[in-house]
C-alpha cells in the first residue's frame, strides 16, 4: 500500500485523487490547501488540513500546486525524509532541491473540473534524483495507468512547451471556428466529426504526412478567398501565419 | 433506387462511392474521370468512363472534381436535364448556372486515401436552386448519415473557412509539437492522449468555455520560458500570435 498526502486542490489535485480512489494499492490519506473553502470536496473522504505542521506521515507527497509556490513549499517539507514530488510540466526537478529526496509525477493531460477523464491513459512523465525514487513513482504511476514515461527536466520542458501547441492553441483554433459559425448561423455541431476526425487521424499516422488544405496544395484563389472573407483582426493574422507556415514546413514555394 | 453517375476519382470520389456502396437505395451506375489511371479503383465495381460524352443516363450527376475546373464540365453537362450537384466547399451552387437543376452535395470531413471514414457520421452541407431537388440531395444524404445541413453558398464558404481553421491548421499544430518531440528525443505518442481528450471536450462544450495553458492564465513567466526555448522562425511566430490572439480574444490585458 503506497500511502499518499496531496498539496493542492485545483484539478490537477481533484483528477489525481479520483485516479488514485479508483486504483488498487494506493491511499490517499490527507488533502492540503492553504484554504478551507476549496477542501470541501474531500472532507468526507480523507483527512484535510491548512496546515502544513499538521501534514501526515506519508510515503510521498505530491504537491499539485501552481509552480510559482513549489519551491517555497518544498522548502517545508524537507524534515518530513519522504519522497516529495510535484506535477508541474515546467518546472525543474532541481526546484525541490531542499529536499533530499525529490522527484517529477507529470500527468500531461488537459484537466478541466467537470470533465472525467480516462486515468487508465493518462501519460505520467517521471523524473526522480535516484533510481530507487523513481522505481517508486513508476509503480505508483502504473497502478493508475499503462503510459509511464522517463522524461528529463530539459525534456519536460520541451513537451510541455508542445502541449501547448497541441492543446492550448489547438483549442483556440477551435474558437475561432466557432466564433466565425455564430456570426453565420451555422451550428458549430457542423465542424465537430472533422474536429474528432482530424485528431483521429493523427493517433495513427504522422501528423506531418496528412496535412490537407489549400496551403500545402498552395492553392492560391482559394487562400484569396478566404483572405477576403476575414476582417483585418487576430483571425487574419492566424491565417495568413499558419498558411505561411505550412508552405514554409512542407518546403512550397512563399 | 436513387442511379448516381460520379465525375471525379480522387479522394472525396472515392470515399463518396465507398458511402454509397454501404448504403441501401443507392446504386453508382457509373464513375467518370479525364484520365484513365486513377479509375482502376471503380473498374471492377461499376462502369467507367473518360469520355463526358458517354455518360450514362441517372438522376444526379455528383461532381467530385477540383473547384476551377467545377464550370466548365457543368457546362457540358447541361443537355442532361437531370439534377448536377457539386461537393465542393468554397464553390459556390452558381457556378453551375449553365444547368437547370444545380445542387451542393458538401460532405464536411477530412478524407485521406488509407484512412477509413465512419460515413454515418459525415455532415452533409446541401443546397439547391428548387425545393424539389434540395429534397432529393437530402434523400441521398439521409441514406448514408444522420447529419445533413441546408447551408447556402454564403454560409458554406464561411464553413469552409472555419474547416481550415480546425482541421488543417489544428493539424499543422500537431506537425509543431511532432517536430519539437523528435528534436528532443521524445516519443510523439506521450502527446497523443492530450490531443484526443482536447478535441473529445468540445465535443459537448464550447471550446471559448474550455480554454486552458499559459496565455489564458496570463502566466508570463511560463510564457517568457517557453518563448526563450523556441529559436527565431515560424513555431515562435505562431507562439506569440496565439497567445496574443488567446489573450485578445478572452479580454486579458496585452
Amino acid at each position: 500500500m503506497i500511502e499518499i498526502v496531496l498539496l493542492g486542490s485545483g484539478n490537477v489535485a481533484t483528477h489525481l485523487f479520483k485516479a488514485f480512489s479508483a486504483s488498487e494499492g494506493i491511499r490517499v490519506k490527507q488533502v492540503y490547501n492553504h484554504s478551507e473553502k476549496t477542501l470541501d470536496f474531500f472532507r468526507s473522504k480523507c483527512d484535510v488540513t491548512t496546515e502544513i505542521s499538521e501534514l501526515a506521515p506519508a510515503d510521498i507527497y505530491i504537491m499539485a500546486l501552481k509552480d510559482d509556490v513549489v519551491p517555497e513549499i518544498s522548502e517545508k517539507l524537507k524534515d518530513l525524509n519522504a519522497l516529495i514530488a510535484h506535477t508541474s510540466g515546467s518546472v525543474a526537478l532541481d526546484a525541490l532541491r531542499a529536499c533530499s529526496r525529490r522527484g517529477v509525477y507529470y500527468p500531461l493531460q488537459t484537466f478541466s473540473k467537470d470533465n472525467d477523464v480516462n486515468y487508465s491513459e493518462i501519460p505520467f512523465c517521471l523524473e526522480a534524483n535516484t533510481a530507487q525514487d523513481l522505481e517508486i513513482l513508476k509503480t505508483l504511476a502504473s497502478k493508475v495507468s499503462g503510459n509511464c514515461y522517463e522524461i528529463s527536466s530539459e525534456q519536460r520542458k520541451k513537451l510541455h512547451l508542445s502541449a501547448v501547441f497541441v492543446c492550448n492553441f489547438v483549442n483556440h483554433l477551435y474558437a475561432v471556428g466557432e466564433q466565425i459559425c455564430k456570426q453565420n448561423d451555422i451550428p458549430f455541431d457542423i465542424l465537430k466529426p472533422l474536429i474528432a476526425e482530424t485528431a483521429g487521424k493523427v493517433q495513427h499516422a504522422s501528423p506531418a504526412g496528412v496535412q490537407t488544405g489549400p496551403a500545402i496544395r498552395n492553392d492560391q484563389s482559394t487562400i484569396k478567398a478566404h483572405l477576403d472573407l476575414l476582417e483585418s483582426g487576430e483571425n487574419k493574422k492566424i491565417y495568413e501565419l499558419l498558411t505561411s507556415a505550412i508552405k514554409t514546413f512542407h518546403g512550397k514555394k512563399l
